[in-house]
């Protein structure tokens, strides 16, 4: 045991990883869900504020984290003998669980904009988080043709593979970063007059900035989780590639 | 030819891709350049906002294109046989230089602040900048104690280089989402009183705005090729780990 490989004492057990990663993913949504009700006043389906709430609320729960566990089935080692259609069915639906929640944190924002006349789609977040959306509607619908049909060809799936597993970290990515720059923004229009600003770093802003870190700490470990080579299925990508590029070895 | 494998119809060279990159990285830091000087005043070392407006140019030529260069150096095949020393330190010295031209666009935003009374790290943008910069310095410590100190046992370099390669891609990746807070943060605070505001879109968030989504795309496409299996020298850690634990295969 003492002579065991170094690389060796890493191998994190997915279990517990799950585990963790699973209660870091829930407390994300309990902090914003926290913040919201707590600090902006709560929700309604008015048009005003409390209207926007839905916003965060259903981008964190939607676009990170149910979006997390999407991405993460096929490292469930279950999933990698017996009948697959199982397991796509999970996949499937957790990622279009996923994409239902986003597009109703998208009609959130874009119903508070134009009941208070505010411009929709100006900044940077609103440009990037769009972007998210909409790549992650193309992976959903691609996904659907060319791995739930059953008449795509095989060789269209292998094509497509390694491009929806790099897509898949891609809008985790973008996702991640477009959450924390919404918090920033969110608390820059919100901590101003009448309140303690943002820049006196009140109760509310080490709150939501808390919550930014976490959501990033949750996106990392998931995408590391998807990175990992010993978690991966064993005839993934990287063997298939391995053995066709064979002059790249 | 009709019949290769279609894993292989995706397999894109790699130096056309490391030109595009280099251009693409090139187009960031030119942009960034441009919008600093052509809308925000210019440069200088007064610390007014032409001292703060060191710091995106900094940031985005430091953590984001030369680090993705750095992250890059043992994707290029030449790397893979003869002797590593060089290549390390080529591979220390542009992730030196990455974290120097970092620390100097941290000093550019202190130096602003302090001179104008404001508070330091008290938005999100400037928790998760500051995470990503300390993470950027416990890698470069770690790294060059693990892989350039001649003395340093192999078992602790086999032990600490998935650990290197997880956090390289995690840095540049908190390093994205950090540039787009601040690009997005700063248009809030620009463009309001007396400039056209950020909500009507003038040209400057226009610009801007395309400086952050091609920010992302350049991380993106940097952490897809850190990522891609075929691109990864051959004894990597992904044949160590498969060899090792063979438990999980």
């Amino acid at each position: 045991r003492c002579h065991q490989h170094p690389v060796a004492m890493l191998d994190i057990s997915f279990t517990p990883f799950c585990a963790f990663l699973g209660s870091l993913g829930l407390l994300c949504v309990a902090l914003v869900g926290a913040w919201c009700q707590h600090w902006r006043g709560g929700f309604s389906l008015d048009g005003g504020s409390r209207t926007f709430n839905w916003h965060p609320v259903l981008m964190v729960t939607g676009l990170v984290v149910l979006y997390g566990a999407a991405a993460l089935v096929y490292r469930v080692p279950n999933t990698w003998s017996g009948p697959k259609l199982p397991w796509k069915l999970l996949h499937g639906g957790l990622a279009l669980g996923a994409f239902v929640l986003t597009v109703l944190g998208l009609a959130a924002v874009f119903r508070f904009h134009n009941s208070n006349g505010t411009p929709n789609m100006y900044s940077l977040h609103s440009w990037m988080g769009l972007a998210t959306v909409l790549l992650f509607s193309c992976q959903w619908v691609a996904g659907f043709g060319a791995f739930l049909l059953p008449w795509a060809p095989s060789w269209l799936r292998q094509l497509y593979k390694p491009i929806h597993v790099f897509f898949g970290s891609t809008i985790l990515m973008l996702s991640m970063a477009s959450c924390v720059s919404g918090i920033n923004e969110k608390l820059f229009f919100s901590l101003k007059n009448g309140t303690t600003q943002y820049k006196l770093l009140p109760a509310e802003a080490v709150f939501a900035n808390t919550l930014g870190i976490l959501i990033l700490l949750f996106g990392v470990l998931v995408v590391g989780a998807l990175a990992k080579p010993s978690w991966k299925r064993p005839d993934s990508d990287s063997l298939d590639s391995r053995q066709v590029l064979g002059t790249h070895w």
